[in-house]
């Protein structure tokens, strides 16, 4: 019952300094455009010519769909836009150095923010230079909407009503459904897809400018869990890499 | 009622070539790239802030909002795109060089086939090399809607029910409404707006890259007559420069 492509944005401008982005609007870096052109010409290669591409509303998963969607000649698909697709808030952590984060606090809280499935970061204040209250982009969003920060679980929890609400409806159809999204808002979308539990998300990493493949079933799961990476090997080493950011 | 904001698209890579383009689907020059940049920046130093971007499904004119609305820092709106604000499809002068068609069927014949408002050009044959024909972005319109050619007047009659349907209630809305397309798309869309002859419209040039804004009354027509550009100054010299076109 349709077919389900995941993209996650190429590297952003944050992502090569190693600061923590979250809803923070930067742009993709040089690397991160290459990586977006790639994907859209393994799509291409693979002859896999998604109807429909859905994103969330920040610039990096933006520019990522439409350069991915140039390169692959279909750059005139319908798109729609939503902030349920947004990367996780990352709270009072946003614009923070990730190695500083990691040495101030300790491996142990470093990893509880970065990867607990239910604890998110300290909130981050209306008044911080990196929160997005006042922008006009999030202004038809009630204040009980608007995240101050996020875990994983409250990422599965506002990403699933765009998922059945949004996406379902164009599987049903028996369209070919391209999300280009973020690091966690795909892990939330993929722990649901293959029944991943709290624990095992934890250690699942999606890799950059790589699409994965799911052909779904008529109950909308996989019917090969995990999906398939259009490039497994280039996927394999990209998973490795993003295991040790962080680390430096 | 709600503001309308036109924007034509940027030099394509066939313009600059001094081709007829039509439904072909080429590119932004590089010159076309920042004139979209300008018309970004241009919007946002005039604080318009459209809510909604409506667009053609041809390159060019998807383009020129992506990196207009990026430079205005409007990337995140909702976008539709439509082949009824396509540009004029040229018929059997696509791909065809302008001055040496002016050459080869003389002034009056040149004229007709770029201006007149009810005289098509030669229809374009299905196997020719720039038909449009198996396109797989046109494969939901019947074969009756699918054009081989068209007069301004095809464009206005095809054009006109998606302005009613779908631009129409965003106005109705309250929103600040831009459609970015073409030469004569926007060209029939402001001859409907102003309500201009079908002789008089033969004259009107509309400038790439300069926003034309329109504050609209409660029956969606002009309080100004033929709105206002955010640089007339640019806007009255780049009309100058269209009328010029094909006299090399």
């Amino acid at each position: 019952m349709g077919t389900l492509v995941l993209l996650r944005h190429g590297e952003s401008v944050w992502n090569a300094e190693g600061l923590f982005t979250g809803w923070v609007d930067v742009d993709l870096s040089t690397t991160g455009e290459e990586e977006a052109r790639k994907g859209g010409r393994l799509l291409y290669d693979a002859d896999l010519r998604p109807d429909i591409v859905h994103t969330s509303v920040l610039r990096r998963a933006i520019r990522t769909a439409d350069i991915a969607l140039n390169a692959a000649d279909l750059h005139w698909l319908p798109v729609h836009r939503s902030w349920r697709l947004n990367e996780r808030h990352y709270g009072a952590l946003q614009g923070k150095d990730k190695a500083q984060t990691r040495k101030e606090y300790g491996d142990d809280q470093f990893m509880v923010w970065r990867r607990s499935y239910d604890t998110p970061p300290p909130p981050i204040a209306d008044d911080d230079a990196y929160s997005q209250v006042g922008d006009r982009r999030y202004a038809d969003l009630p204040p009980e909407l608007m995240p101050r920060t996020e875990c994983l679980a409250d990422v599965v929890e506002r990403m699933l009503p765009y998922w059945y609400d949004s996406i379902v409806p164009d599987l049903a159809a028996g369209r070919t459904v391209l999300v280009t999204a973020h690091g966690n808002s795909l892990r939330a979308l993929v722990k649901h897809l293959d029944g991943i539990d709290d624990a095992t998300i934890a250690g699942l990493n999606i890799p950059t400018g790589i699409p994965l493949v799911y052909d779904l079933d008529d109950a909308f799961r996989p019917r090969t869990p995990g999906g398939t990476y259009l490039d497994p090997e280039a996927a394999a080493a990209a998973i490795e890499a993003v295991k040790n950011q962080g680390k430096k």
